[in-house]
């Protein structure tokens, strides 16, 4: 497993004052500020807002307020292959698989594990995403 | 604000357990794993894991389960000026102030802020994390 993270995702219950939360006190500007998610890019990476209900939804977990943190990790794959592989192999290794990856609304392809304590990583590929030859994230379409 | 992330830490129950996870099913290599605490360098910021109830106390709140996300960020700076500077700057602009900066018995300066959902932000100077040109962690003695 590649040792990066690509996106960390906070559950939010106001986008909208979350994003003027980010924007007007960090002066942090989004890269992508539509279909109901926001993305600020960091340092090879891309911190993202989106409503714990819908998050939770993307994972396919109750948004419960038991165990879930609200929040998720993602680590992005160059091409779908590299996700089964990921998963291929964390099954074997008996990791918890939440969601197996298939193809997602929003034009991807994605998965959820879950780690020790129910911290949500999902592993994707995302056709819009260009990562840099390091494997950051440079740009977001 | 820079736009720019230094740490993610997630509180967790059993650090022990967490770092097996990370290790053996990522295959993911610690840059510090002492005094209680674990540091994976990813690309540019530093994955944490800490126990929970330590990052309430290292925050100042109480680990209730209600809002505290068990999780915080951190964004590191070059002095403890420019700590001050940025506590300055976001105090006038009206944000919750949680704990103003000060020394920290691990040997650098910091404070916390919230953001208006309740996630809280390290501002923190660490004279043991050296920082690349562009910001990016570049190492942890």
């Amino acid at each position: 497993m590649r040792q990066a993270i690509s996106f960390i995702t906070i559950g939010v219950r106001d986008l909208d004052m979350m994003k003027n939360f980010y924007r007007e006190k960090f002066k942090w500007t989004p890269i992508k500020d539509s279909d109901g998610i926001v993305f600020f890019k960091v340092n090879g990476f891309i911190f993202a807002l989106f409503p714990e209900e819908e998050l939770a939804k993307d994972i396919g977990i109750s948004n419960n307020g038991e165990g879930f943190k609200r929040m998720a990790f993602a680590i992005n794959f160059r091409s779908e292959k590299e996700v089964d592989d990921v998963f291929n192999d964390l099954e074997q290794k008996g990791v918890k698989i939440i969601k197996r990856p298939g193809k997602v609304f929003w034009g991807g392809y994605s998965g959820y594990i879950a780690d020790v304590e129910d911290n949500y990583w999902e592993f994707a590929f995302n056709p819009f995403l260009e990562l840099d030859a390091n494997g950051n994230v440079a740009a977001h379409q």
